[in-house]
């Protein structure tokens, strides 16, 4: 992680779930079942707790045994200063820069509320490489996301299908919740996850972000 | 807060849903159903953000509308040293000391993850009013837990009904994230949660851990 990054994106990791709209067509029979019987009306936030930090170019641990491990490519936004009750006009003046995210987890069957056991283990958020500043990045909502295992493109996808775009999350989210300087909404994954092994390189590119790399280890 | 505890607490709060028997034989029959099908087998985790936190003798502003209030009386365990796959026996070594939490909440349909948005407003979580070293504890699975508004108790459990007592919760939640010195574990709340309104004074006092008192607000 560069300097400038890792000095400010310091505060806490809030996932969106379900933040695509191909996951969300791909789920849409589900979320008429019990108990919930609709698709989420308001965004589905998790929770990356600090244990999960990790940087570019560093190792991710497989969990072993029988469970499968999945990368996650996200755009990170880093928040630049306190965001309470904003419309989303204002919202992108709260923002200091985007930076790439990769939110690793266990597979899981539910979409409805992402379990910590799935998605906090040691390691499983990489960021990095750099704090791009806002003002270099033209839109957040027009980003193509691609994720490459071993050297093969594996998983793509483009900001611009976001469900709630940059502005209306942090608009939404700041309406019950004050996100402060350092605060990082990882904005979702797109359809298609994929397993990781160990030995696996992986690398994720965003367009104007630069590329984070990870090495899958065994335990 | 009390210095002590102030500096010591400075970690992640997690917290156990479902962790009293009460609760979870009062919704044995919700857990049949889709999209589960069983009860529980591994601790039920959720987050209290950073921005929840509050302290002895605060405000806790109501969220107002037509949205209800309830506060969460619970143990606080605050780990002392890192645990990281801790056996049971060992486990308790790992703490610090003991204190009161009031975990917050909008009332849920669904007990199987709780929901960011009615756990993590501003303010939700108050702690205190001291950290009570281990050795001061008899026995952590074994106090009362008394809830008053208004100076009329409203509610009351034993941590002897745990589902998960303190140490097996350290180890099964140790197995797959590393706990760190000044991360907080909300052992849950037991059955009879009850509604507050502005104006309500809510205190909470635990067996030889003192009380901690809190006052509802408006918006």
């Amino acid at each position: 992680m560069s300097h400038a990054l890792h000095d400010v994106a310091t505060g806490t990791l809030f996932g969106v779930a379900l933040n695509y709209q191909g996951l969300v067509d791909e789920h849409l029979a589900q979320f008429h079942e019990a108990p919930y019987k609709q698709p989420p009306v308001k965004p589905v936030l998790f929770i990356k707790t600090p244990n999960t930090r990790n940087g570019h170019d560093q190792a991710v641990v497989h969990p072993g045994g029988d469970l499968r491990l999945q990368p996650g490519p996200a755009l990170g936004v880093v928040i630049g200063k306190s965001a309470s009750r904003v419309s989303e006009a204002d919202a992108l003046e709260h923002v200091a820069g985007y930076t790439i995210v990769n939110e690793f987890s266990l597979p899981e069957d539910s979409y409805y509320r992402p379990a910590v056991k799935a998605k906090c283990r040691d390691g499983f958020c990489a960021i990095g490489p750099e704090l791009v500043p806002r003002d270099q990045v033209a839109n957040p909502n027009d980003l193509t996301l691609k994720l490459w295992v071993n050297g093969e493109l594996r998983q793509q996808g483009s900001t611009a299908h976001f469900v709630r775009d940059v502005a209306r999350l942090i608009s939404e989210i700041s309406e019950f919740m004050t996100l402060h300087a350092g605060d990082v909404l990882i904005t979702g994954t797109p359809e298609g996850r994929v397993d990781v092994v160990p030995g696996d390189k992986v690398e994720i590119d965003i367009s104007g972000l630069g590329r984070l790399v990870n090495h899958i280890v065994a335990e």
